[in-house]
């Protein structure tokens, strides 16, 4: 892994660090002011405001016990943008209160501005997608069902 | 699909085109200069020259029969960038001549420059390279495989 590709690694642990502690604010730091997350199949938020929104709607859906960790990564690089395909653990409870271990395998797009990582694409499902249908956007009916 | 998505789409199928045809001046204007190419998972080929010495590899690997094809595709676009996953059809034949169809799930990032999209990574393998180990570069003994 070069230095580039560790420098993205810390801003994702710096980042699922932020959303463990839903420290929002802190979060908003590592996204470009025109990125675009997946809040789920078939939903985008785009943009901080939306983007900080839906990750309050998606803390308030874990019951404040989401905590999430990095397993396996792959970095592609190429001149100031990245892709990053990774394993995104999240730690959650069952209605019983058990602790539940969910593993997605994300992609994430990241774009250097002056010199520092941020995220442009927020894509936890990865190709997963690919078995959802439409795209409304936040603030769509729709929206209310995260 | 937006025309943003529109416009991305049409320039993958061309792409598609291409390969299928084995037309690999034009395939290389649908890339950014300093695109990086998943050759295999663990090699990656880092710009036109290396991309294109690559393809030729890869057309030679499938005895000149390979023919690809768009199935699904979701394109995530945030600004001048744009993630795609997307179903592959890579159409080759067995060592019998008998027709052969591959199905992958690929990720690629485009970027918008000059009211143009180019590929800036081309992942055909997906979230599947997290089941690979590390990235040789073209050029080391390891590329002579493909």
């Amino acid at each position: 892994m070069d230095m580039q590709q560790q420098a993205i690694r810390q801003v994702i642990e710096a980042a699922d660090k932020a959303i463990s502690a839903e420290n929002f604010d802190a979060l908003m730091d590592f996204y470009a002011e025109d990125a675009t997350l997946v809040v789920k199949p078939g939903m985008e938020a785009h943009g901080k405001v939306q983007i900080r929104k839906a990750f309050e709607a998606i803390a308030a859906h874990f019951g404040h016990h989401l905590k999430v960790r990095q397993g396996k990564i792959e970095i592609v690089h190429a001149g100031d943008t990245a892709l990053v395909v990774m394993e995104s653990l999240l730690d959650t409870r069952v209605t019983n209160g058990s602790p539940h271990t969910i593993t997605r395998r994300a992609t994430y797009v990241f774009r250097c501005e002056n010199g520092r990582w941020l995220c442009v694409v927020d894509n936890s499902y990865g190709t997963g997608l690919l078995d959802a249908a439409q795209v409304p956007a936040v603030g769509s009916p729709d929206f209310a069902m995260i």
